[in-house]
């Protein structure tokens, strides 16, 4: 038995929405798991972080919240709305945030329910972070509708990959507390779609949350591995590319299943940053490799040990940050 | 003269958050600008999208957002404290959100405005959307301050890189809407820096906004670029690899500024979707380049024109996203 801790944002208790966050409650209580529901827009919950959070002052001229919490959390000093979400907070093995993607993140209601709780000092802070987190060996599942189609949130599509989107939330709130951003369960367009493909919809979860306490999770990044000052990564990233000849008549490359499950667990360990993959032309099929490795030896190995770069060439140098940001500068003026 | 608006979300008006918007407001002030300060925090806003957004109901059986939205357009039904704030927000030339970097986004007070100002049928919709949109022409600026410092917030730091995480404000809600979204303007560490610090910091942001009218901005997408049902790019895009041998005496490689010029006029024009360069090891130097074009020949030519790639063997192939998808599977399980 598990606790489960579902923070559901929607205005209409009859959307789709909600169903989801039903249905995933349900699903859990049948499996004999312990669900909590924070229901945000019933709760009428208050998202707007400020002195209301507190029954405590630290400084009464001068309103700095993380200093307040500190000094909140050393004199039980939350208020009891905000206390009681954070022993919800504190006990649950996985977390669930129910939500409609409202302006590609958290509706305010649920990311005010993260401004307030996730207190500085109660919940995170003084070393309590990522690996050394709250949630560490703990999960976290963003369950969400979206109003357009799938294809508009892939790479390429005119919204962006919802994996960027998402970063904020399963970077920069799950991971960042310690817990293990799943998979998101994402229904695509869903005040599009009529009864039936809902149902589909709503029994897909049920499948889907018979399994979540098995599956493979990425590791929330290791503070040991980062300057404790700077905050910049120790390790070192390299570019390898790879390329082969094909044949004009070769059959249609297929990487095998085991090169796609050792590249997940390359990805899940935060060893693998990102691929580009090539097509075919003019006789070349080429792919680029972002890592996260000791040295370019590790690095190479780590792609040379996949099949189907078995009869490739690889070329490996160390990244340079600094040069990219100059000759990427999406931001300079 | 332009109209600026000033969206600013900071509990503490001794803030140094709030101090950077007095000094933005102020500074266009002086240079004879129009300015209006939505000042969320003082004016007490309600961030919560509800029925309490409309003094109209087009369903009182069944709240779906958007729906209220379209009925509250066309008849003139949004409460004077959001009809007010979309007036402002329609008149902006400029618009400036000052906040605070909460959890990788904006304080829930600052979102909620967005949820509940930018309304479909009012804001945004039936065409009206990124290149569409009510910013055409238009610029935007995030102002911000962070908790951690900037080596945090760069490729390879602990917090992923600050463009990753703005997307959703850049690309979701600014460029969604038609606006440019601006370099933001960011105070890093700006609990951790002295007064001097702090005074040196207003007066870059006073000399950056002085230029802010004539600083390059990207284009925000073109939507006859995309499918209009599935909303995916109708362009291809390609991974062109480039190489050349180094000698082990060479001196230290400086792209020259005209080329990184071109290269970010290829960022912003959405040409240029990412780079990753690389330093030398055992005589190779290399890069590779994500770019978006018609055809492989016109996305080889974009980069044969740099002067730094004249002696370098590029090679390109068409992306296969879908094979890039299965092969760099964060989320799949």
């Amino acid at each position: 038995m598990a606790n489960v801790l579902i923070v559901h944002a929607h205005p209409e208790s009859n959307s789709f929405s909600s169903a989801l966050a039903r249905t995933a409650a349900e699903t859990f209580v049948q499996a004999g798991h312990r669900v909590t529901v924070s229901d945000l827009y019933a709760m009428s919950f208050d998202p707007v972080s400020a002195r209301t959070n507190y029954l405590t002052v630290a400084n009464p001229e001068y309103f700095k919240p993380q200093a307040e919490e500190q000094y909140a959390t050393e004199h039980g000093g939350f208020v009891p709305a905000l206390e009681t979400e954070m022993r919800k907070l504190e006990e649950a093995d996985l977390l669930v945030f129910s939500f409609p993607l409202w302006w590609f993140g958290l509706p305010a209601i649920l990311k005010g329910w993260v401004d307030r709780v996730f207190a500085y000092g109660r919940i995170y802070g003084r070393g309590r972070w990522y690996d050394q987190g709250l949630g560490r060996g703990k999960r976290a599942l963003a369950l969400l509708t979206t109003g357009s189609p799938a294809t508009a949130y892939q790479r390429g599509g005119l919204h962006t990959d919802l994996e960027t989107m998402l970063a904020p939330l399963h970077h920069g709130i799950f991971a960042f507390n310690g817990f293990s951003p799943l998979r998101p369960f994402v229904s695509w367009g869903a005040a599009h779609i009529g009864p039936e493909a809902r149902a589909d919809q709503l029994n897909a979860l049920r499948e889907r949350l018979a399994t979540i306490w098995s599956e493979p999770t990425p590791v929330v990044p290791e503070v040991a591995d980062y300057d404790p000052q700077t905050f910049a990564d120790k390790r070192r990233r390299f570019l390898v590319t790879v390329r082969k000849p094909v044949l004009p008549d070769a059959p249609q490359f297929v990487p095998p299943k085991t090169d796609q499950q050792r590249l997940r667990d390359l990805r899940f360990a935060g060893t693998l940053v990102r691929a580009l993959v090539g097509g075919t032309e003019n006789g070349i099929w080429q792919a680029a490799f972002e890592l996260r490795a000791s040295d370019s030896a590790k690095a190479t190995s780590l792609l040379s040990s996949l099949s189907m770069l078995s009869d490739c060439e690889l070329t490996c140098t160390p990244l340079d940050l600094e040069r990219e940001q100059a000759l990427s500068p999406c931001w300079q003026s």
